[in-house]
């Protein structure tokens, strides 16, 4: 039987359908995706909850003229297939093949790339700008999520657009979630308005009263309703962003093809002030098992579509069960430990802490900024904030590491989980620029372990130091079988040797220690005797062993799963200058000055040279003196 | 005659004092402010209006054990010269004296340092959290202004005080003004409040409507009353705060210091849930000439205090005036400019874009995130935005450089003013880190000029250039007379050599280029023959120029006025591995790895050995193999 799918390739071919077929539609892309990412893995209950949104924006806009900005852009899928790219969709998030979120670069209909939270109202507000000073017409719709409105981003631009009063189409898809449950005061003022509860209880309410005022004639009741209209204003559920110069529209429900296009004709047609648009959707709609646990369906790895079971469970661990488990040990025997996440319970491995320790648990939200600040409050307090994290997403709190933890050298430790190449998710999600946006900041230790059992010492040791201190680790399974039972603390700033060699010295960091001591030995059958150093602090380094070996092989090769500019090798060079080494030969690995696309760990790790082999081979071009290929 | 400030050196010798004395010390305080500033310079204007604020806390609180955090830091004069500082105040803001903003190693009342904005509420919601795990009692007061009210971590930071309700009091200290005029729609909202528009409207309206009903008795006033009381909730001037969770109180006027006592005396009652307490207070109160102009005397240097005229005004042009005329000239001849700042219109010089292009200027409020996401959408409509904005706060908008305009490539200029050391406001302003935050970054060029001929030059470059572009500039008077008629563009990635010389090549970047030349020419006299080049790019660098001249003398230093960690002779040490060139003697200068104090731009930079006197010094010892003492 032929589908209705396969006779659409552009938007342009949704117009002619009828409501009917666009709900069909709906199922056929909501299988599509089910089966591709069964097979791919990636974000699946997010993009369920919107494939009727996306079929009714591109029945009732033109786009790519009108403009869809879709934040975050893990809820992207269904605008994929519709957008000429459901030939490639089974390539998604593979390597060279497509992404998983909006590239200005893949499509003319992904106007604006996505993948951190909450940018969506800020983008579209500068392209309402742009289009209104060059006299154009176009429609702009920003798509965003109610976790994501807890961003101060999304908070500031709200607070321009209602200001500019520009034609501007805001969707906020609720569906109660972030990635995990959301959480704040405009996640509960949201819930209020979905349940309607106060309009409903101020009704009730003036009924009863009427009810018990005497000499109540036809004229009561049209006071009433004169009254009711008059407060509509005040009493509109969406008072909160109408205080904020935006027309507010809702609750409407986001799975219904024909109320979403009669709304969207509508506002379409409104165009003196900002418009929000208030959806309820449900993540992980049309398919069971997503529905039944939306978080472990945000973002999955292949299953079973019958059963919805993962097709492989490892029972390694990885550094964020890791994580988890020295966190919540450390924290039965020192109860200064709190511990922070914005977000992501779940993600950075917090979910048990916060069972077994509610009130030392706070998840502020999809808010990074006040997630650091937050905790150098509780520092102040004499508590020990240990705030749990990407390395990407940390990257919004840059200016708050410095000046509220830093400057002020308050003990916050931040568990920097998913530095390195992150894989899959692409550009805007790899983690390799930590080393370096940390590095230069006074005051801060930054640590990165060879395995499980160094995570535990690390952290163990940042516990105690007394001052700011992160730890970068990556999105993999541990090095080594278990945790350590007693992780026992590192002297600062100490890095350790893990083979002596004569011809050259390999000091790596983190995730490319066991690598780099791979490729010692098979650079021993080449008959190079290579020493390699576990660097284990960026900052302080170890200056002492680092120039000893430095001096005594003449050689060095440094490894990192960061970029080089600025980075550890940076940092390398920069101790032999300061020390007024000269003399030695060095060549530093890491990734180049270019953003790192989407595909798996390994091929990408494998394209810089970060493997054994890649290190190995550098070390042989270097001690050859030849130039890298 | 004795004055009631001799009798005062800790808050609790406020504690005996009249309501009456109380009026009198505030007079007292405010001559004393005024007197310092007038020699020191400083923050006047914001200082100004919170003197009966700072005394009414001081008074009502328990300091320090009751905490009190000021938000931004410089409305901190009245409280410093309150607890125990007042015999140092006059040293405010020079070197090794007391700074213009809290310190927590100033002072143990500085519960929290500050300097940027809307970093309070964060901080206090963290020790207000810290204080109930301890199981103490004590309050927990943020003074946050209007204008810092509309950054997105004031509001991440709402968003989860209203959700933990814990006992914690803001204080919104509305002047109408963040630095610049407020803008943006919570603005508008703060401004309804206080005019109280609304309200009264809808109890005119009412009226109106009874009048016009007939069969009128007691009982349709009694309704008009209870509906009034029921609806109270909703027209509650404050209902945005209450929405978010919070107790809305106000607004009352702020210069009544019993007003004040009375209401503070009654919310630390209070302890159900976060209060907001809105104060309507006036920016440069009690000095008629910051009256007039608080906009000037925000943040002024020594001035005459009978007039008010600033002790002597240089005809000299900054380089923030140098860019002010630059950019206005280049918007003349292309209309595709556009010039964003977060509420930073005069600082960065945009006054005049804003008269001359309305349409084109933007201001969106203290939104550093904001604003550079918002330039980003500009660019996708194929606009050149360029974003002025002082290097310290840019540091805010890491993620989005990254995220938004350099992931997409798209043609966003970062005017970046203040850039190396600021002098008098300290640890907190310094734009130290800017080459080292934005040199990791893939696709961005960072230029810095030598003066204000070349900052032309280099504005013209970035663009043309059609990519994400930095330029950095000091707070300073411009080197060379005026203006360039006809700004050229440079190539990208060219370097200049100034003076060749065999001995030692000195390569600097922005302001370091003339100390450098001044040095060679020091030098010269003491018989080294010194090259000396302006690299102007920091990225992409000239490698082929300073290859050769590194190879040339073989002996390099390079001067910058930023961090030296992944800096710019970071990236030259990073430059000469990856061309595997040896043999090359360099040393880096620049500020190391530690916060600058506060202090004058001269003292600070000697200290560094960033002068021509420090610059020759340091390549005498390396040129004659010495350690740097």
């Amino acid at each position: 039987m032929e589908r209705i799918i396969d006779r659409i390739k552009y938007p342009s071919d949704l117009k002619s359908l009828k409501k009917h077929d666009l709900s069909i539609l709906a199922k056929e892309i909501r299988d599509e995706i089910i089966k591709t990412v069964s097979v791919t893995g990636g974000h699946l209950a997010s993009n369920l909850g919107v494939v009727e949104l996306a079929i009714a924006l591109h029945y009732v806009f033109d786009t790519p003229e009108d403009k869809i900005i879709w934040d975050v852009g893990h809820q992207s899928y269904a605008h994929k297939i519709l957008t000429g790219r459901r030939d490639r969709f089974s390539s998604l998030r593979q390597y060279k093949g497509i992404c998983g979120f909006p590239r200005r670069d893949e499509s003319i209909y992904d106007v604006f790339g996505t993948g951190h939270s909450s940018t969506s109202i800020s983008a579209a507000l500068g392209m309402a700008v742009g289009r209104d000073l060059k006299g154009m017409k176009n429609n702009i719709v920003a798509v965003i999520g109610d976790g994501a409105m807890t961003a101060g981003l999304a908070y500031e631009a709200i607070n321009q657009a209602g200001h500019l009063r520009k034609k501007l189409i805001v969707i906020l898809n609720d569906n109660e979630w972030s990635i995990s449950p959301n959480v704040g005061a405009i996640a509960a003022y949201l819930n209020k308005i979905m349940t309607g509860r106060r309009v409903s209880v101020f009704r009730k309410a003036i009924k009863r009263f009427l009810k018990r005022v005497p000499f109540v004639g036809n004229h009561l009741y049209l006071l009433m309703k004169r009254v009711e209209e008059f407060t509509k204003g005040f009493l509109t559920p969406g008072i909160l962003f109408e205080e904020l110069g935006f027309r507010y529209i809702g609750p409407i429900p986001g799975h219904s093809i024909g109320d979403l296009i009669d709304t969207l004709e509508n506002i379409k047609k409104l165009n003196d002030k900002p418009i929000l648009l208030h959806l309820i959707t449900e993540k992980g709609k049309g398919y069971r098992p997503a529905e039944e646990n939306p978080e472990i369906f945000h973002s999955v790895g292949p299953f079973d579509i019958s059963s919805g079971t993962p097709h492989s469970i490892s029972d390694k661990k990885t550094y964020t069960d890791a994580f988890s488990e020295y966190i919540v040990r450390f924290a039965h025997e020192d109860k200064k430990i709190v511990a922070i996440t914005a977000a992501m319970r779940e993600g950075t491995g917090l979910s048990r802490f916060a069972k077994e320790f509610p009130n030392r648990f706070f998840d502020v939200g999809i808010a990074e900024q006040h997630a650091v600040t937050f905790a150098a409050g509780l520092a102040v307090e004499g508590f020990k904030p240990v705030v749990a994290i990407y390395s990407t997403f940390l990257q919004r709190a840059y200016d708050q590491i410095i000046h509220d933890v830093c400057i002020q050298n308050l003990p916050v430790v931040f568990a920097i989980d998913r530095a390195g190449i992150v894989g899959a998710d692409g550009e805007t999600h790899q983690g390799v620029f930590d080393l370096s946006y940390l590095r230069h900041i006074p005051n801060m230790v930054v640590m990165a372990p060879k395995d499980g059992h160094e995570l535990g010492d690390m952290l163990k040791t940042a516990l105690l130091l007394n001052r700011p201190v992160a730890i970068r680790y990556p999105r993999s399974e541990i090095v080594g079988k278990d945790i350590k039972d007693k992780p026992e603390p590192i002297p600062c700033g100490k890095a350790e040797l893990l083979r002596e060699g004569k011809d050259v010295v390999i000091v790596a960091i983190g995730s490319m220690v066991y690598p780099s001591l791979e490729a010692a030995f098979y650079l021993e059958k080449e008959g190079i005797d290579a020493a390699v150093i576990n660097a284990r602090f960026l900052k302080p380094m170890d200056e002492e062993l680092l120039i000893n070996w430095s001096l005594l092989t003449r050689n060095v090769i440094t490894v990192e799963e960061n970029v080089l500019l600025g980075g550890f090798g940076s940092a390398f060079l920069e101790m032999l200058e300061r020390n007024r080494i000269t003399g030695v030969k060095i060549r530093r690995m890491g990734i180049g000055d270019l953003f790192v696309t989407h595909g798996s760990q390994k091929i990408l790790r494998s394209s810089f040279g970060l493997d054994s082999e890649g290190i190995a081979n550098e070390t042989i071009f270097m001690l050859k003196n030849l130039s890298r290929i």
